[in-house]
């Protein structure tokens, strides 16, 4: 079986398990306590702190601790805008859906105006398209690194100079792009982790937000997490994002150089080899491992089960959105139509290349899939 | 060292590590992904589910996981609150920071109403207690089954009652009580988990609540834990948690009365060692492995020093309030005064009891800790 679903998730990775094995055995104390034990437990988790900061170019401070990216977007949305005086936000509708519903649930229950900033066809929000939707009472402006389902990548440099402009914070969900693109020095105010998509556990995220900016906590009691996030601390699994980021840093330009060149002839090969496809997303500014298609005519869910039958996994989208029948709202932002939308396909690669002659070989087994469903 | 901070946290059991390993390593997926890998996730996920909803006497379909007590307590809270009409809610003042401080968001954010109902100076609810503070539009009471300091347990088929009558839902923390006395039939509409003080990872927790109560999720996105909690499960967590819960049910009575026998002589030897010892909480309606003290005149935090330099680890409290140099609010809550409040030391033990000698032994290093911190 070949599982090309990473961005649903990933494995976790041996180095990871092994570092994180002592919080899961022997180190087991409450980093709030103050004796022995506990304190062997509070340094393991500012020593993990300390590493992510490194990796995102923030401060140890600034870094705090989640369940995952879900929450990470949810305190990041919620939190800040909460925190200001301001009630208006800015997001993009391609953002993935813990962004939306927090902006959402800001818009019920707080009076929150939100604001979605267009997308062109590839899903890039333009400096332009931004400057004409942010507002003197803009708190946040709150967008996604690079897209979960077509990969494309944001300017954030340039988002983030137009959203300071106004006063705002900008915030980039960076769940997708960690380990695969640079993240310091991006200019973004706040930064959402996810460990699973990370080679860390699931269960185990960070959103970092530079100090001085307010944050209302999402988690109120115990006043952990510089009373951000309150809740005993995953020290196994801050360790484990810690062990990860570092890995994936430390590894980053050497994998995203080799997973991109197979991803490039992998979209090459499909193209020239199935006459419905179509790539979805930027065709440059995209994430090095994402490859995702729509496949004119032709019913996307058939296609993965014909590639599954081949011992190919892959996915529609989102898996956060795989319950729902509804075509993706990215794709529907880009200006794909419904029908088109329905029967989009993504393949997103793992850290690890594959063989020089795997691209030609999937595509042909692509080929085979639409050519099955399409019954010709 | 002999560790009797359990209240606090305890270690992973080896059985617990075991059942999870095989969900930080070969089973991966997502369980939201609708291929063969995130089927075997989701599998696994929904059998932990059943396990928790068993061992407490509720449906499947009841059971949200979240990333530990403390988000459970504040998804209770504020998630009731923010689906009900009523905007009054009942707490008592000896509760966890998770349930107290989020009231205090409903109260800033929502214009909620919070009533204290006073407890007693063993720490008791007294449903006469609760009737005079309930009202018709009281959303919600949420309420401590053991508190985490003085082990004091609430009688919660009584305090439902009362609840009840007025059509308000109960939330019962479950935090502390949960392995050590029944939960099945207890009459409390949600019950809040926490992992780690089972012998689960910390990061894994659940609340569950009865499934016809609308709750608001506290974390918004892709839509996961039927809407409930969204986020990308922590299936490794689950099943851990499913796993600590059931051992501790097994064990649960012949456990509890094993540590309860010795905690007993324990408090008895204290409080004939010790003159200036004084037991807090409950003298009966008490967690089996809990014994609270405040030595009079004598610093608290002196005692733990010296009982630590003698090889014993305990704590003043609450790991979650160690941080503060305040008394705690639980015992001024019970009358304490504030200087005798900041005298205690709170033993807590685990679930393998003890030699029958080391109640007199541990007690012979509470009156040498005591005098060495007397200077007599």
């Amino acid at each position: 079986m070949l599982y090309l679903d990473h961005a649903a998730t990933s494995p976790v990775r041996p180095e990871v398990l092994e570092a994180m094995r002592p919080f899961l055995t022997g180190v087991f104390g409450n980093p709030s306590s103050h004796h022995t034990v506990g304190e062997a437990a509070a340094s393991a988790l500012e020593d993990a702190r300390a590493r992510v900061a490194r990796a995102l170019g923030m401060r140890a401070g600034d870094v705090i601790f989640t369940a995952g990216g879900t929450e990470a977007n949810n305190l990041a949305v919620k939190g800040i805008v909460l925190a200001s005086r301001r009630r208006h936000l800015v997001v993009s509708p391609i953002e993935h859906e813990s962004i939306l519903e927090s902006a959402g649930y800001l818009e019920r229950f707080h009076g929150a105006e939100v604001t979605a900033v267009p997308v062109d066809a590839h899903g890039r929000i333009t400096s332009d398209a931004l400057a004409d939707v942010i507002r003197e009472d803009t708190a946040l402006v709150s967008l996604g690194h690079a897209n979960n389902e077509i990969g494309t990548v944001q300017d954030v440099a340039a988002l983030a100079a137009v959203t300071h402009a106004t006063g705002a914070v900008l915030h980039a969900d960076a769940v997708q792009s960690a380990g695969w693109l640079p993240l310091a020095g991006l200019g973004a105010d706040a930064l959402s982790l996810a460990g699973h998509k990370l080679g860390a556990p699931k269960g185990i995220g960070a959103l970092a937000v530079r100090g001085r900016i307010p944050l209302e906590p999402l988690l109120h009691g115990g006043g952990q997490e510089r009373r951000r996030r309150s809740g005993t601390e995953n020290v196994a699994g801050a360790v484990a994002l810690a062990t990860a980021l570092e890995l994936a840093e430390a590894e980053r330009e050497a994998v995203s150089a080799a997973v991109g060149d197979r991803t490039r002839a992998f979209v090459e090969a499909v193209l020239a080899t199935v006459p419905q496809a179509s790539l979805t997303g930027a065709a440059d500014a995209r994430l090095p491992g994402t490859a995702s298609f729509t496949f004119a005519a032709v019913s996307g869910e058939a296609v993965l089960l014909e590639l599954e039958r081949r011992g190919v996994v892959s996915s529609s989208g989102s898996a956060c959105a795989a319950g729902s029948d509804e075509p993706s709202h990215v794709l529907l932002a880009c200006g794909i139509a419904p029908e088109v939308a329905q029967t989009s396909v993504r393949f997103t690669f793992g850290r690890t290349p594959l063989p020089a002659e795997a691209p030609a070989q999937l595509a042909a087994l692509v080929a085979d899939a639409v050519r099955a469903v399409s019954g010709s």
